[in-house]
């Protein structure tokens, strides 16, 4: 049995503890959240509301302040940046949807599909703008530092994703690469950020930074691998969402390499030609599961997640924020949305 | 005769006595952004290269160096707030052109009729990001607030584009109040910045902001009259497309108010609906200049550049930025593409 298995039968992990420590800071980040995402412009704050509102679990602007008070903040600069962090996310996640044409988004109908792809493209940088304008306030020209090359590295790993995304023989290396790139620096820089706003030592932004790298990693693994396992319902957009774009994802990319040329012809027509046919994404969703690419991407996740936790063992584990941060890396390999 | 048309008679202003005097700095931007639109991801250089490389005017970036030669700059930090300039707006017209559908810019086919538009949406981003590296690498905070915050404002004004820009009673002052957020507050803010950069009275910052605001309410305006009179040779984009988008601009407005029920049904049919038929646009283009529309809009630039020079009141005349910048306002009313 493995780790994150043992681990789920010990005692599910939950980020529930970790948001009872922060709830008076997420309270905080949540009022500048819905503060700065208030325009004159009417169209910006309805579109922001319907992404932002509601069901978003704001891991992101979580981790900042997670790493701040671990690192000793005393004061509330680490607010501002975690607010920063949720509207790079968000900007993101408007302009994804737009280059991915995807249909949901935290289980509501993408905002392209309702204020049109124009709207969504402008209110990202409305969001982006307003990130940068947070950083501002709180103050730390490092801190802009990190979150800006953050925001340059996103944009890199999303364009290295869309042009190398239906390569079937993409490498894992490049594949790890391009999820480094577009999921887990933002949660790097998210950490990262935070530890600087409290004023640690440099090793201990290293090895913030590291929790934060990895738990991204661990986290997008698990996103890769939820899209062939887990429920709409649940999931908060459609499963099968990478499938049908024909997205090297690791679960695939283990799947093709393992089913061999018996299945090459499956593979090429429905993936990398995407001339998908009813019944496409169940025979995939089965390789997936029958040759062990689910199971491997999630082992994987779990050793990400592993590193995560390693990177916390030179803070004090009696500060209640260690295990608080180490079970978030728990959660973020069993989490089944 | 008015101002403006004196002014030609007299002589033709240029920009070049400006670009003379700014050569070695602009030079040196010129350097900074060829180097910081590299990437390893190999579609972020070509297409930045598409966009970027040869045909650009560059008036943002050289309005920031100005600014900050004209107020003492003694160091080089305005020329990495100038590529920081160029950036952004380099960002805002990728987005723009994907918003608008534009098939041509900068007399070229626009980037994302070749890469698509997920790619310009993405190389937008990027570039963006790039654009608060170079800010940070300036070392201003007040700079960076400056900038972000215009950002932020153009994104509002580009989104209160979107919403209003079919409607054919849009008030003048609404025109003008989208026009200051999507283009002149780029002007502002990059003539505000250069100022700050050079460790400028609060006093002489204000002068140059509001040097850069009237000098970009005026390259509008005439923008907007070209896009009517213009020839796609020397425009670098089509004739006609705001006319095509039925984008309400002061000289369509203008027109619309001047002719009355007699062409109501026509500017319904053409612009409201967008039902365009062959010969309309060259209806539109004969009602603007018969009913003095463009002749008006064009005085409106003349007196916005009038502002602007009167902005520079203050510096002495002794000081060969001053002049050179006032000559820059004339060119932006006088020029024909």
């Amino acid at each position: 049995m493995d780790a994150a298995s043992a681990a789920i039968v010990a005692k599910p992990a939950s980020v529930d503890g970790l948001l009872d420590l922060a709830s008076r800071d997420m309270a905080g980040v949540d009022a500048l959240i819905r503060d700065r995402m208030q325009s004159e412009v009417p169209v910006i704050p309805a579109l922001a509301e319907h992404l932002i509102g509601g069901s978003a679990k704001r891991l992101r602007p979580l981790l900042t302040i997670a790493a701040a008070r671990l690192a000793g903040a005393k004061d509330d600069a680490c607010l501002r940046l975690a607010a920063s962090v949720e509207f790079i996310h968000t900007a993101t996640l408007l302009h994804d949807d737009v280059v991915d044409s995807s249909e949901l988004r935290r289980g509501k109908v993408a905002a392209h599909l309702i204020w049109g792809a124009p709207a969504s493209v402008l209110v990202g940088d409305f969001l982006f703008a307003r990130s940068f304008e947070l950083m501002v306030e709180a103050g730390s020209m490092q801190a802009l530092e990190i979150l800006a090359r953050a925001s340059r590295v996103i944009a890199e790993g999303e364009v290295m994703q869309l042009t190398r995304s239906h390569d079937l023989n993409l490498p894992q290396d490049l594949y790890l690469e391009i999820i480094g790139a577009k999921t887990a620096e933002l949660f790097a820089a998210a950490a990262e950020a935070g530890a600087v706003s409290a004023g640690a030592t440099p090793e201990q932004q290293k090895n913030l930074r590291r929790f934060g790298k990895n738990l991204g990693l661990a986290f997008q693994l698990v996103d890769d691998a939820l899209d062939y396992s887990g429920e709409a319902g649940t999931l908060g957009k459609n499963a099968g969402d990478d499938f049908r774009e024909g997205k090297a994802t690791l679960p695939l990319l283990l799947a093709i390499a393992r089913t061999g040329p018996s299945e090459k012809a499956f593979w090429d027509r429905a993936v990398a030609r995407r001339e998908q046919e009813e019944g496409d994404f169940e025979k995939a969703r089965r390789l997936i599961a029958e040759t062990g690419a689910e199971t491997a991407t999630l082992e994987l996740a779990a050793r990400y997640a592993d590193d995560a936790k390693a990177a916390l063992a030179a803070f004090s584990s009696s500060n209640s924020w260690r295990p608080a941060m180490e079970e978030l890396a728990d959660f973020a390999v069993q989490r089944k949305m």
